[in-house]
């Protein structure tokens, strides 16, 4: 069976319950497109826990705080097509703003907390639109797992307490981050990096793997180990930090590292925002 | 097949996936038990509509904006499961608040514009609990179909947008106030009026019935018709107005009557808050 591309929400309602009938399980992959290998170990986990795999592309206007990201944000569905059919991606659904948003849209869905830390409060409202486009998804898609990278760690656990606040029966299943060859995390805003720029992006990874390297050799002020990342990253001049912080798993800022903590960073280079976390 | 009383989610979730096995159609009255004619009305149509009826009998502490009314709020699971029995339901799922509200609850779901109108200006919150937690029991029981009072038209309206707005695939079925022979609208909140109180009641329906005579006499102006309908409330001192309003469909306060308009009013008897609303 080759891969179909949908673009409204009744019909790929209709494929869903054919598989259903057919006692298919449903894995399924929200992105926004511009597809890369980060999204490729989603979609391949996808492909083979479930006995059909959708992927969704919608670059989804409530989560960009600032209309020149949204508008930047690189689109290519062709590719992306492409992308997925050599995945073996069974169906791809890519509404419209329209079909997702109609006029008098008014419903929003909140996770508190969490939403409102780091990245919360770098991008305001940013959280409120991914939950909300994301619990829409849930409802159009009523899948058997839902697949999630590790690189946008604060998304992952937004979803994952709005699933079991709301009582959404779709398990989330977190992927690992995928990497460059010189650590950077994959991500579709690297291709807006000057190639400068871009030489000099592996310094955020690498400031990570040192603060990740001072805990486990003992330290527990989180001072300590901040300042120790931050040097790495002040080697770059280019680099402007918007933070770094250790967080416990709920993304409250740590001061004493204890138990599972993860090291999260968002960083400027020139007109990109990257971010990235490592797990210790 | 007798009835059930289930007290977790686990369990009702298996209850339903048994009766999808079957191919049976689901039909849910979410309601706050205190059972009456109202409900009975819901719970009837429930039952003829679908093949597996379940009634949720859950005081929902998130929706209470003042504590004393939480309090208050009447409870008798003996009496409402033998009310559910006689119209055949065949489940009732009546969890406790720490079953649907575990330690560290975050998520809320919210319909701007129209929760904060009427009944969203004077109870503050109130249509985010309501929106929350029918939220939680459409994914805690996936119905077919869903029934809602008439008579809490603004909350009918706030879950139809929060349905629509969602794509949670669950038809919303409005049914029609349920009176008491001198008109009162059946609520479990009348058994809390004094015998004095429950004698001047039927003002507040006689004045929704004078605003609609008023309109379909052919009145235009909102003042108009409010001044006749407010004319039969201060009739009877004890009654507070707190609103009283011509309203659209979304609830916007109308200045001119046109098109399906409904009045909306909500007054104080002694202790006892009641509301109600006529479509014109």
């Amino acid at each position: 069976m080759s891969m179909i591309l949908v673009r409204t929400i009744p019909e790929i309602r209709r494929d869903i319950a054919a598989a259903r009938e057919r006692d298919m399980s449903i894995g399924l992959v929200p992105t926004m497109g511009a597809l890369h290998e980060g999204h490729g170990a989603l979609l391949r986990r996808a492909r083979e826990e479930n006995s059909y795999a959708v992927a969704t592309i919608f670059v989804n206007p409530t989560q960009f705080d600032r209309p020149e990201d949204l508008e930047k944000y690189p689109r290519n569905l062709e590719a992306d097509m492409a992308f997925c059919e050599r995945i073996g991606v069974d169906a791809v659904f890519a509404p419209d703003a329209r079909e997702m948003y109609p006029d008098q849209f008014l419903t929003s869905v909140a996770v508190a907390g969490i939403s409102s830390r780091l990245e919360g409060e770098f991008r305001p409202g940013h959280f409120r639109g991914v939950a909300t486009v994301v619990a829409k998804l849930f409802q159009i898609i009523p899948a058997d797992r839902a697949y999630f990278g590790e690189k946008d760690a604060q998304q992952l656990a937004v979803i994952q307490k709005m699933v079991a606040d709301l009582n959404i029966p779709i398990a989330i299943v977190p992927v690992a981050t995928v990497r460059e060859p010189d650590g950077v995390a994959m991500s579709s805003r690297n291709q807006r990096l000057t190639p400068d720029d871009r030489r000099i992006a592996p310094r955020l990874y690498q400031a990570l793997c040192e603060a990740g390297r001072l805990i486990r050799s003992g330290s527990r002020s989180a001072a300590e180990v901040k300042l120790g990342a931050l040097a790495i990253l002040a080697s770059s001049p280019e680099i402007r930090v918007e933070y770094l912080e250790i967080v416990d798993p709920t993304f409250h800022v740590l001061e004493t590292v204890t138990g599972e903590v993860r090291i999260a960073a968002a960083v400027w280079l020139g007109q990109v925002r990257l971010i990235d976390n490592l797990k210790v």
